[in-house]
Protein backbone atom coordinates (compact mmCIF):
# COMPACT_ATOMS: atom_id res chain seq x y z
CA UNK A 1 0.00 0.00 0.00
CA UNK A 2 1.48 3.47 -0.70
CA UNK A 3 1.45 5.98 2.07
CA UNK A 4 -1.57 7.53 0.95
CA UNK A 5 -3.57 4.64 1.04
CA UNK A 6 -2.41 3.75 4.84
CA UNK A 7 -3.36 7.40 5.89
CA UNK A 8 -6.89 6.81 3.90
CA UNK A 9 -7.25 3.53 5.66
CA UNK A 10 -6.34 4.73 9.56
CA UNK A 11 -8.28 7.73 8.96
CA UNK A 12 -11.72 5.42 8.15
CA UNK A 13 -10.64 3.10 10.94
CA UNK A 14 -10.21 5.94 13.66
CA UNK A 15 -12.16 8.76 15.02
CA UNK A 16 -11.59 11.91 14.31
CA UNK A 17 -9.96 12.55 17.59
CA UNK A 18 -7.98 9.44 17.79
CA UNK A 19 -6.99 10.65 13.84
CA UNK A 20 -5.91 14.14 14.88
CA UNK A 21 -3.60 13.17 17.89
CA UNK A 22 -2.17 10.33 15.49
CA UNK A 23 -1.27 12.57 12.33
CA UNK A 24 0.00 14.77 15.72
CA UNK A 25 2.54 12.43 16.74
CA UNK A 26 3.58 11.91 13.16
CA UNK A 27 4.42 15.52 12.91
CA UNK A 28 6.28 15.87 15.75
CA UNK A 29 7.62 12.28 14.77
CA UNK A 30 8.96 13.44 11.69
CA UNK A 31 10.54 16.88 12.95
CA UNK A 32 12.57 14.52 15.94
CA UNK A 33 13.47 12.08 13.64
CA UNK A 34 15.09 15.46 11.51
CA UNK A 35 17.15 16.23 14.32
CA UNK A 36 18.45 12.68 15.41
CA UNK A 37 19.29 11.93 12.14
CA UNK A 38 16.95 9.15 11.72
CA UNK A 39 14.55 8.49 8.75
CA UNK A 40 11.74 11.25 8.98
CA UNK A 41 9.44 9.10 6.34
CA UNK A 42 10.11 6.09 8.25
CA UNK A 43 9.22 8.13 11.86
CA UNK A 44 6.27 9.47 10.09
CA UNK A 45 4.66 6.51 9.46
CA UNK A 46 5.03 5.00 12.38
CA UNK A 47 3.59 7.81 13.80
CA UNK A 48 0.09 7.66 12.15
CA UNK A 49 -0.12 3.41 12.40
CA UNK A 50 1.08 3.41 16.01
CA UNK A 51 -2.33 3.92 17.68
CA UNK A 52 -4.06 1.15 14.83
CA UNK A 53 -5.46 -0.73 17.55
CA UNK A 54 -6.41 2.19 19.81
CA UNK A 55 -10.06 1.86 19.64
CA UNK A 56 -10.59 -1.64 19.63
CA UNK A 57 -12.35 -3.51 22.61
CA UNK A 58 -10.76 -5.10 25.91
CA UNK A 59 -12.69 -8.06 24.33
CA UNK A 60 -11.13 -7.83 20.69
CA UNK A 61 -7.46 -6.95 21.97
CA UNK A 62 -8.03 -9.93 24.17
CA UNK A 63 -9.27 -12.26 21.34
CA UNK A 64 -6.47 -11.15 19.14
CA UNK A 65 -3.72 -11.24 21.77
CA UNK A 66 -4.49 -14.99 22.53
CA UNK A 67 -4.44 -16.08 19.38
CA UNK A 68 -0.81 -14.54 19.00
CA UNK A 69 0.28 -16.01 22.17
CA UNK A 70 0.38 -12.44 23.62
CA UNK A 71 -1.50 -13.22 27.35
CA UNK A 72 1.26 -15.33 29.11
CA UNK A 73 1.94 -12.10 30.42
CA UNK A 74 -0.43 -11.72 34.01
CA UNK A 75 -0.46 -7.72 33.59
CA UNK A 76 -1.75 -7.79 29.75
CA UNK A 77 -5.12 -10.00 30.78
CA UNK A 78 -5.21 -7.32 34.23
CA UNK A 79 -4.80 -4.57 31.85
CA UNK A 80 -6.08 -5.53 28.45
CA UNK A 81 -5.76 -1.68 27.28
CA UNK A 82 -2.36 -2.34 27.33
CA UNK A 83 -2.54 -4.83 24.37
CA UNK A 84 -3.25 -1.88 21.94
CA UNK A 85 0.40 -1.26 21.28
CA UNK A 86 1.70 -5.21 20.56
CA UNK A 87 -1.98 -5.77 18.99
CA UNK A 88 -1.26 -2.68 16.51
CA UNK A 89 1.83 -4.63 15.54
CA UNK A 90 -0.08 -7.12 14.55
CA UNK A 91 -2.91 -5.77 12.65
CA UNK A 92 -0.38 -3.45 11.07
CA UNK A 93 1.63 -5.96 9.46
CA UNK A 94 -1.38 -8.20 8.09
CA UNK A 95 -4.30 -5.79 7.31
CA UNK A 96 -1.81 -3.41 5.60
CA UNK A 97 1.33 -5.69 4.88
CA UNK A 98 3.44 -3.29 6.67
CA UNK A 99 7.09 -5.63 7.00
CA UNK A 100 9.32 -3.01 8.17
CA UNK A 101 10.74 -4.29 11.48
CA UNK A 102 11.30 -0.84 12.73
CA UNK A 103 7.99 0.61 12.31
CA UNK A 104 6.52 -2.42 13.81
CA UNK A 105 8.74 -2.20 16.86
CA UNK A 106 8.12 1.42 17.20
CA UNK A 107 4.08 0.53 17.28
CA UNK A 108 4.76 -2.62 19.82
CA UNK A 109 7.04 -0.94 22.17
CA UNK A 110 5.21 2.68 22.02
CA UNK A 111 2.85 2.37 25.29
CA UNK A 112 5.29 0.30 27.68
CA UNK A 113 9.00 0.96 26.17
CA UNK A 114 11.36 -2.05 26.86
CA UNK A 115 15.35 -1.92 27.78
CA UNK A 116 17.68 -1.56 24.48
CA UNK A 117 15.04 0.58 22.34
CA UNK A 118 16.16 1.79 19.16
CA UNK A 119 16.11 5.43 18.21
CA UNK A 120 12.87 5.29 15.97
CA UNK A 121 11.31 3.12 19.13
CA UNK A 122 12.43 6.03 21.49
CA UNK A 123 10.97 8.76 18.73
CA UNK A 124 7.58 7.36 18.47
CA UNK A 125 7.71 6.60 21.95
CA UNK A 126 7.87 10.28 22.88
CA UNK A 127 6.49 11.92 20.27
CA UNK A 128 3.57 10.44 21.68
CA UNK A 129 3.84 11.97 25.02
CA UNK A 130 4.88 15.55 23.76
CA UNK A 131 2.50 16.19 20.73
CA UNK A 132 1.39 19.83 20.41
CA UNK A 133 -2.46 18.36 22.78
CA UNK A 134 -0.66 17.53 25.20
CA UNK A 135 -0.96 18.96 28.36
CA UNK A 136 0.60 17.71 32.08
CA UNK A 137 2.99 19.04 34.45
CA UNK A 138 6.03 18.25 33.26
CA UNK A 139 5.49 18.51 29.19
CA UNK A 140 7.33 21.35 28.25
CA UNK A 141 10.74 19.99 30.17
CA UNK A 142 9.83 16.85 27.95
CA UNK A 143 9.59 18.38 25.21
CA UNK A 144 12.98 20.63 25.95
CA UNK A 145 14.47 17.49 26.77
CA UNK A 146 12.78 15.45 23.42
CA UNK A 147 15.16 18.34 21.51
CA UNK A 148 18.37 17.54 22.90
CA UNK A 149 19.10 13.88 24.18
CA UNK A 150 16.78 10.94 23.70
CA UNK A 151 17.90 9.14 26.65
CA UNK A 152 17.34 11.52 29.47
CA UNK A 153 14.13 12.37 27.44
CA UNK A 154 13.18 8.58 27.72
CA UNK A 155 13.97 8.75 31.83
CA UNK A 156 11.98 11.91 32.43
CA UNK A 157 8.93 9.97 29.81
CA UNK A 158 9.03 7.37 31.95
CA UNK A 159 9.10 8.78 35.32
CA UNK A 160 6.28 10.67 34.83
CA UNK A 161 4.01 7.88 33.46
CA UNK A 162 5.09 6.02 36.58
CA UNK A 163 4.06 8.56 38.88
CA UNK A 164 0.77 8.90 37.03
CA UNK A 165 0.25 5.32 37.25
CA UNK A 166 1.30 5.32 41.54
CA UNK A 167 -1.29 8.54 41.71
CA UNK A 168 -3.97 7.02 40.01
CA UNK A 169 -3.78 2.97 41.42
CA UNK A 170 -3.10 1.64 38.37
CA UNK A 171 -0.93 -1.76 37.21
CA UNK A 172 2.52 -1.00 36.73
CA UNK A 173 3.69 -3.50 33.97
CA UNK A 174 7.13 -4.57 34.94
CA UNK A 175 8.47 -4.22 30.77
CA UNK A 176 8.21 -0.49 31.25
CA UNK A 177 10.26 -0.47 34.97
CA UNK A 178 12.53 -2.73 32.67
CA UNK A 179 13.32 0.36 30.19
CA UNK A 180 13.74 2.93 32.83
CA UNK A 181 16.41 0.92 34.86
CA UNK A 182 17.85 0.46 31.77
CA UNK A 183 18.16 4.47 30.99
CA UNK A 184 19.02 5.18 34.17
CA UNK A 185 21.56 2.47 34.33
CA UNK A 186 22.78 4.26 30.90
CA UNK A 187 23.48 7.66 32.16
CA UNK A 188 25.54 6.47 35.46
CA UNK A 189 27.85 4.43 32.76
CA UNK A 190 28.30 6.96 30.59
CA UNK B 1 20.58 -19.47 70.83
CA UNK B 2 17.91 -17.85 73.43
CA UNK B 3 16.00 -14.69 72.73
CA UNK B 4 18.65 -13.26 75.10
CA UNK B 5 21.72 -14.54 73.60
CA UNK B 6 20.23 -13.70 69.88
CA UNK B 7 19.62 -9.79 71.39
CA UNK B 8 23.24 -9.81 73.08
CA UNK B 9 24.53 -10.39 69.52
CA UNK B 10 22.90 -8.38 67.47
CA UNK B 11 23.61 -5.12 70.29
CA UNK B 12 27.06 -6.53 69.52
CA UNK B 13 27.11 -6.69 65.88
CA UNK B 14 24.96 -3.33 64.83
CA UNK B 15 25.63 0.14 65.85
CA UNK B 16 23.91 1.90 67.95
CA UNK B 17 21.85 3.94 65.81
CA UNK B 18 20.82 0.94 63.47
CA UNK B 19 20.33 -1.15 66.76
CA UNK B 20 17.76 1.21 68.20
CA UNK B 21 15.86 0.70 64.83
CA UNK B 22 16.04 -3.06 65.07
CA UNK B 23 14.21 -2.04 68.86
CA UNK B 24 12.02 -0.01 67.39
CA UNK B 25 10.74 -1.77 64.77
CA UNK B 26 10.64 -5.17 67.24
CA UNK B 27 8.45 -3.45 69.58
CA UNK B 28 6.01 -2.24 66.36
CA UNK B 29 5.81 -5.43 64.76
CA UNK B 30 4.86 -7.01 68.25
CA UNK B 31 2.17 -4.33 68.73
CA UNK B 32 0.80 -5.23 64.95
CA UNK B 33 1.21 -8.71 65.87
CA UNK B 34 -1.53 -8.94 68.30
CA UNK B 35 -3.79 -6.67 66.39
CA UNK B 36 -3.55 -9.19 63.37
CA UNK B 37 -3.50 -12.36 65.29
CA UNK B 38 0.20 -13.54 64.54
CA UNK B 39 2.58 -14.70 67.25
CA UNK B 40 3.62 -11.39 69.02
CA UNK B 41 7.13 -13.27 70.04
CA UNK B 42 7.88 -14.32 66.27
CA UNK B 43 7.55 -10.86 65.13
CA UNK B 44 9.55 -9.10 67.93
CA UNK B 45 11.89 -11.72 67.02
CA UNK B 46 12.22 -10.94 63.28
CA UNK B 47 12.34 -7.31 64.05
CA UNK B 48 15.42 -7.38 65.82
CA UNK B 49 16.89 -9.70 63.41
CA UNK B 50 15.36 -7.90 60.17
CA UNK B 51 18.37 -5.58 59.54
CA UNK B 52 21.18 -8.09 60.43
CA UNK B 53 23.11 -7.30 57.35
CA UNK B 54 22.55 -3.96 56.89
CA UNK B 55 26.05 -2.66 58.01
CA UNK B 56 27.95 -4.66 55.86
CA UNK B 57 30.26 -3.24 52.93
CA UNK B 58 28.85 -3.72 49.28
CA UNK B 59 31.98 -6.06 48.83
CA UNK B 60 30.85 -8.08 52.05
CA UNK B 61 26.81 -8.36 50.19
CA UNK B 62 28.43 -8.93 46.67
CA UNK B 63 30.23 -11.92 48.07
CA UNK B 64 28.40 -13.57 50.35
CA UNK B 65 25.34 -12.98 47.94
CA UNK B 66 27.32 -14.63 44.48
CA UNK B 67 28.53 -18.03 47.35
CA UNK B 68 24.48 -18.14 47.70
CA UNK B 69 23.42 -17.84 44.23
CA UNK B 70 21.73 -14.32 44.30
CA UNK B 71 23.30 -12.81 41.63
CA UNK B 72 21.33 -13.90 38.84
CA UNK B 73 19.50 -10.51 39.62
CA UNK B 74 20.81 -7.76 37.82
CA UNK B 75 19.54 -5.16 39.72
CA UNK B 76 21.13 -6.62 43.00
CA UNK B 77 24.43 -5.79 41.46
CA UNK B 78 23.09 -2.56 40.24
CA UNK B 79 22.10 -1.52 43.60
CA UNK B 80 24.46 -4.23 45.96
CA UNK B 81 22.76 -2.18 49.31
CA UNK B 82 19.26 -4.36 48.40
CA UNK B 83 21.49 -7.43 49.10
CA UNK B 84 20.95 -6.56 52.93
CA UNK B 85 17.65 -8.44 53.37
CA UNK B 86 18.40 -11.66 51.60
CA UNK B 87 21.40 -11.87 52.96
CA UNK B 88 20.44 -11.08 56.18
CA UNK B 89 18.33 -13.67 56.24
CA UNK B 90 21.29 -16.15 55.01
CA UNK B 91 23.53 -15.00 57.94
CA UNK B 92 20.92 -14.90 60.64
CA UNK B 93 20.30 -18.85 59.93
CA UNK B 94 24.36 -19.48 59.82
CA UNK B 95 25.58 -18.04 62.57
CA UNK B 96 22.61 -17.59 64.95
CA UNK B 97 20.84 -20.74 63.87
CA UNK B 98 17.21 -19.47 63.01
CA UNK B 99 15.78 -21.74 61.52
CA UNK B 100 11.96 -20.69 61.79
CA UNK B 101 11.08 -20.17 57.93
CA UNK B 102 8.72 -17.38 58.86
CA UNK B 103 11.29 -15.23 60.58
CA UNK B 104 13.61 -16.27 57.29
CA UNK B 105 11.30 -14.79 54.74
CA UNK B 106 10.23 -12.07 56.90
CA UNK B 107 14.21 -10.87 56.67
CA UNK B 108 14.54 -11.71 53.32
CA UNK B 109 11.41 -9.95 51.40
CA UNK B 110 11.50 -6.99 54.25
CA UNK B 111 13.24 -4.58 51.60
CA UNK B 112 11.73 -5.23 48.43
CA UNK B 113 8.36 -7.45 49.21
CA UNK B 114 7.07 -10.24 47.04
CA UNK B 115 3.83 -10.63 45.93
CA UNK B 116 1.91 -13.45 48.56
CA UNK B 117 3.39 -11.99 51.54
CA UNK B 118 2.48 -13.79 54.24
CA UNK B 119 0.98 -11.75 57.84
CA UNK B 120 4.59 -11.91 59.64
CA UNK B 121 6.51 -10.52 56.45
CA UNK B 122 3.83 -7.72 55.87
CA UNK B 123 3.91 -7.01 59.27
CA UNK B 124 8.13 -6.48 59.54
CA UNK B 125 8.14 -4.76 56.24
CA UNK B 126 5.50 -1.99 57.59
CA UNK B 127 6.89 -1.68 61.21
CA UNK B 128 10.13 -1.16 59.30
CA UNK B 129 8.61 2.32 57.56
CA UNK B 130 6.37 3.40 60.46
CA UNK B 131 8.66 2.60 63.43
CA UNK B 132 8.59 5.52 65.67
CA UNK B 133 11.57 7.43 64.58
CA UNK B 134 10.24 7.23 60.75
CA UNK B 135 9.39 10.61 59.57
CA UNK B 136 8.03 11.28 56.06
CA UNK B 137 5.42 13.05 54.21
CA UNK B 138 2.57 10.06 54.37
CA UNK B 139 3.29 8.54 57.03
CA UNK B 140 0.90 9.34 59.94
CA UNK B 141 -1.47 8.05 57.07
CA UNK B 142 0.66 5.22 56.52
CA UNK B 143 0.42 4.33 60.68
CA UNK B 144 -3.38 4.28 60.61
CA UNK B 145 -3.26 2.17 57.83
CA UNK B 146 -1.11 -0.22 59.50
CA UNK B 147 -3.59 -0.56 62.73
CA UNK B 148 -6.97 -1.35 59.99
CA UNK B 149 -5.48 -3.35 57.25
CA UNK B 150 -2.65 -4.60 56.41
CA UNK B 151 -3.17 -5.30 52.36
CA UNK B 152 -3.75 -1.38 52.10
CA UNK B 153 -1.11 -0.10 53.99
CA UNK B 154 0.99 -2.50 51.73
CA UNK B 155 -0.44 -0.49 48.91
CA UNK B 156 0.41 2.88 50.48
CA UNK B 157 3.72 1.46 51.51
CA UNK B 158 4.45 0.55 48.20
CA UNK B 159 3.63 3.41 46.80
CA UNK B 160 5.81 5.74 48.83
CA UNK B 161 8.79 3.52 48.35
CA UNK B 162 8.22 3.76 44.60
CA UNK B 163 7.51 7.54 44.55
CA UNK B 164 10.63 7.69 46.78
CA UNK B 165 12.63 5.86 44.05
CA UNK B 166 11.09 7.71 41.07
CA UNK B 167 12.06 11.42 42.28
CA UNK B 168 15.75 10.05 43.76
CA UNK B 169 16.46 8.51 39.94
CA UNK B 170 17.11 5.12 41.64
CA UNK B 171 16.81 1.58 40.41
CA UNK B 172 13.34 0.05 41.06
CA UNK B 173 13.44 -3.68 41.18
CA UNK B 174 10.63 -5.29 39.73
CA UNK B 175 9.84 -7.47 42.81
CA UNK B 176 8.63 -4.41 44.44
CA UNK B 177 6.49 -3.95 41.23
CA UNK B 178 4.88 -7.29 41.12
CA UNK B 179 4.16 -7.15 44.65
CA UNK B 180 2.56 -3.90 44.35
CA UNK B 181 0.36 -5.19 41.41
CA UNK B 182 -0.50 -8.13 43.67
CA UNK B 183 -1.60 -5.92 46.36
CA UNK B 184 -3.59 -3.33 44.23
CA UNK B 185 -5.17 -6.47 41.97
CA UNK B 186 -6.11 -8.18 45.31
CA UNK B 187 -7.84 -4.85 46.23
CA UNK B 188 -10.06 -5.07 43.10
CA UNK B 189 -11.16 -8.46 43.71
CA UNK B 190 -12.17 -8.56 47.03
Amino acid sequence: MSSKDILDKVEERLSSHLFRHVCQVAQTAERMAVLFEEDPAKASLAGILHDYAKEKTETELLAIADENGLLEEEVYRQVPFLLHAPVGAILIKKEMGIDDEQILDAVYYHTLGRPFMNKLEKIIFLADMIEPDRNFSGVEELRSLCRHDLNQAMIAALDSTLAYCLRQKRIIHPQTIAARNHFLQLGKVT
